[in-house]
């Protein structure tokens, strides 16, 4: 036994178990999804993370990872490696490709798993299979490409994205605010007047392990995307994740006791998301007090921009864009001001911002790279979604929708208290048109 | 510090935590089950799944890990370790013994876990226990015995069975299928005129969240199984899983909107399992292509095989047979076709499949493993239940069944909507008989 | 690379990964305490797994772990390190002292939701944030600095607390049992004779779930509490861990069959953790058949506790008392008289019980410690409520509690099945008073 093949072992137990985590996390969005859709929708939400899991995945591996980790093409794009096959030589790394390969696949089924919250309830299974295609094929694999890559421009740049707040959950969450607008809104959400009805969260206790499942993972997610489990910094990586994650928790139970009255486990259960979401970019550069202050910010805009979302008259079920495309973004400029720590980007040199002496120059190319990022996300989902109607309607028909999607799509209720035997037409008759 | 404490501390902490995710696994199996079978029952079959782990890991102790594991006699059975004490040198291992005891009992908990789904709802709680015990300690055990212990005859025969498609699959799920067959169908799930009825699922998203934990745990039981953390597959393990699982998900949504026009939401669940189990022989022997392939394959023939087991009125409630049965005997011989990796078997030579220049001899071999096996568990499953339906009536009473095992047998119902407090009369009343 | 580096890596993906397997047993607790409630409670007490997560690693983080772990004072109290700054050198590890941190954290966390169990159903919200922060600054860091820090007075006499029976479990399960004496019975748990009704678990398969993931997050409480993974015995305590779990389950399926003529699914969870619990002192430092042993005692006792307390007409809805008071009680003794494992404990000597031929030393040590630790979890918990209860009344108003906290504090129902938008006025107007 040498000291090399130790620390492959090392590295490569360290990424597949992370690894493991995040992927793990599907059954937490599923959960989560389920529990905040109403009843009659919780079966159809949760075929949808079916589809991230097993659409993405092979979708990924036969073009997404190339696109995105193949041979750089000017700063925009990877050309090898569909797949799995091909010259990846440029990749160096402590663990074996296909090892790196399956973390990266737990990202992009994070990516789209975050979407399929805002379309819930509505968008038509079809289109959904064929929009996921869109999304881990092409739309993610790009945009991670610039920042994340050998080669990618924003990253030779300077970005700072440790473990994805621009282009997972900024990308993923404007993915989502584009596809909540074109599909619009679920029947009778907003009254004629514009009032906002609350949708009946159909399982609670549902969506809250959903979210500690979710918390879980992220420790994988954060502190597996050092790539190596020698790495100074993953103590502190996970620490500033909990601090983070416990604090958009804690703000949000004061914020809405002070606001609403009442501890709002809704609003609750996505703070200490929001928390999460908001230190994924800086996790390795911040400290732990701003570290705190991320986490609260950040649950308190999350908080806003839900009422913001509501008061516009967007529908976003689950709260995909207020928990991951603004936090996200908050993640992400903050990095901008807070960033200290002196481990080395991509282009190898140490960044600080604003606030630790760094000028501006970090902030600057923050804010680029995440304007540039969302733009792509929002856009090309729309387009995307634009050129899939033509083919197969985005938006299930009025009766599916009354009906729910779980008896209207795939004929089986999420619960049943049946005694005996399943009667489908009865069920369908009862459910109010 | 040295290097053997290092890689001694590393090998031991990769063995502790797969199999912590492998004994996760029965979290995943009680929800699976719980949320396939009727709500009347739901209960029931999670404290099945209590007396897999616990009577499971105490019997394994005692006396299973000895007729496995223990010392050789006529590459049949092992005679020693019988409570963990004795001569065990001959195992010869970087972690401790009973680190090693640790992972092999979670994989006989799985074991067991397979066939209480196919008894679900109408099996004696009693006469489960005493399946439990002999299948815990003397079915599974020598059948394991042959193929992975030191001095097993299948094993030096040369057949390959990396992390138990046969011997924990193959077997199980043919166990399953003669337990199935033995108790018979539950009241009313066939008409009369043979037509089988659908049972309602009582609680997808639980089934669902369950199959995702299976998922998670998969990792474990298939990269767990190197007993090395520095073992050159793991990341290529990982990978394999990944993808038959992400295949036997993406075909069974494809195949059902196909023959069904709609994606069948039991089926999407249980077709990423049979992917999952598929590939639990050969994850490190086959290529990434193969793995998607085998995922394929296992996904269709899964259902397949569920519709023909009630074709033949055979009734297994969660899939059992289908997902674990038929999966586990397909990975098994795919080795035959498909091995190529220069992995070492346990007879210390690499071995190549029909499809790569091997020849036959590989697929003869397994073929007369898997057979060998299966026809042991099936055989050895009818002769117990058998046995102890002489002393324990093996099947509940028509009263018992109608009313529902939860309440009938373990005085609770699953789920309770009641305000204050417990009526359990009322309850058994209320329920039609 | 290098040794060191590699060591440290190694111990801290450990630490971490052990961490989050501890964090993930919130969302255990959460299930564990949904399910068994009422379901007009079930997400009020989730909330207060929130508090404990979110507010306890704030508050550890600012003032907890700085009087725990912080320099000795008189062997009493800890007075550095507050906000993590400050001298802390004489924690000597091998990983980063916000890794340890991180691992602390997530104790502290677990024994505040011990308390919430036993409180369930109608404690304020407000007065149980309050306690919290009580809890999580002062109460347990005190009583954990005598027992696990540098210095504490009860360590320094040798009382050995391998992960935590006494200082966890033991602590916690007595702030349980004074805490759910002060708030008294809930509304109609005793009728006027005295006589105790059945309160029905909302909810069993979550409650079961939640104990498959306490029980999986349990490998990483005792293990990790190794803090190195080098450490010789880690396969040694995973072992002791599953089987006393495994004999604590077995032993209450048993008897609950021998006793209620039923295997009692609540009392089989219960006693499964009662294994798990009672296995957390001494889990290095038993035998594997004395694991066996403390499992059943164990589970055999929680079930006598619970009888016990109804008797009392003491209300403890989840069983935290009997669950992790008298279980921790159990095995903190036992190690005075089964300790025999040459580990050495804090004062570098290697201990031995009483029947092996250690004397009556360290049973001795045993019972001091555990007395003066449960005695202050009782008695500051009662002060601090006492006190909490001059500025928020702690118990809920009697409208609350019978309409549900979920609709009377928090505003939304647990389950929902309306199948279209959410009528809260409705609600509660349907509910009993």
């Amino acid at each position: 036994m040498d000291l090399l093949t130790l620390s492959q072992g090392l590295d490569t137990i360290w990424i597949v178990l992370t690894a493991a985590m995040i992927l793990l996390m599907e059954g937490g969005f599923a959960l989560l999804e389920a529990g905040f859709v109403r009843q009659k929708n919780a079966v159809s939400i949760i075929m949808k993370v079916f589809v991230d899991i097993t659409f993405g995945a092979l979708i990924y591996f036969a073009f997404g990872f190339a696109l995105m980790h193949g041979k750089d093409a000017g700063g925009f794009v990877g050309l090898s490696g569909f797949f799995m096959n091909g010259d990846l030589s440029h990749i160096k790394l402590n663990v074996s490709l296909d090892t790196y390969w399956l973390f990266q696949s737990a990202f992009v089924i994070a990516v789209i798993s975050i979407v399929s919250g805002a379309v819930a309830e509505r968008i038509n299974f079809r289109a959904y299979i064929l929009f996921t295609i869109a999304m881990t094929g092409l739309i993610y694999p790009i945009a991670g490409h610039w920042i994340w890559a050998v080669g990618g421009w924003l990253g030779k740049l300077g970005m700072l994205d440790f473990a994805g707040s621009a282009v997972i959950h900024g990308l993923g969450g404007f993915a989502a605010l584009a596809a909540a607008i074109f599909i619009g809104p679920r029947i009778g959400k907003f009254s004629a007047d514009g009032q906002a009805n609350i949708v009946p969260p159909s399982n609670l206790p549902l969506a809250s392990v959903g979210a500690f499942i979710l918390w879980f993972g992220w420790f994988g997610f954060n502190s597996g995307s050092t790539m190596s489990a020698t790495n100074g910094s993953i103590g502190h990586i996970a620490v500033t994740t909990m601090l983070s994650a416990a604090a958009g928790g804690a703000a949000c139970i004061l914020f809405t006791m002070f606001r609403y009255k009442k501890a709002d486990p809704p609003m609750v259960i996505n703070g200490s998301l929001a928390g999460l979401v908001g230190i994924t970019a800086g996790c390795a550069y911040v400290s732990d007090d701003v570290a705190i202050l991320i986490g609260i910010i950040c649950g308190i805009a999350m908080l806003l921009a839900t009422e913001w979302l509501e008061s516009r008259q967007i529908d976003d079920p689950v709260g995909a864009f207020a928990v991951h495309g603004i936090s996200g973004s908050i993640g992400t400029i903050a990095l901008g001001l807070f960033a200290k720590e002196e481990l080395t980007s991509q282009v190898g040199q140490g960044y600080y911002g604003l606030f630790y002496g760094g000028g501006w120059q970090l902030l600057g190319i923050q804010t680029l790279g995440l304007v540039v990022v969302c733009v792509w996300g929002f856009s090309l989902t729309w387009i995307s979604l634009k050129i899939i109607n033509k083919f197969v309607r985005v938006r299930v028909s009025q009766d599916e929708e009354l009906v729910g999607l779980d008896v209207g799509i795939h004929g089986v209720p999420a619960y049943s208290q049946e005694h005996d035997f399943l009667d489908l037409e009865r069920l369908k008759q009862e459910r109010p048109h």
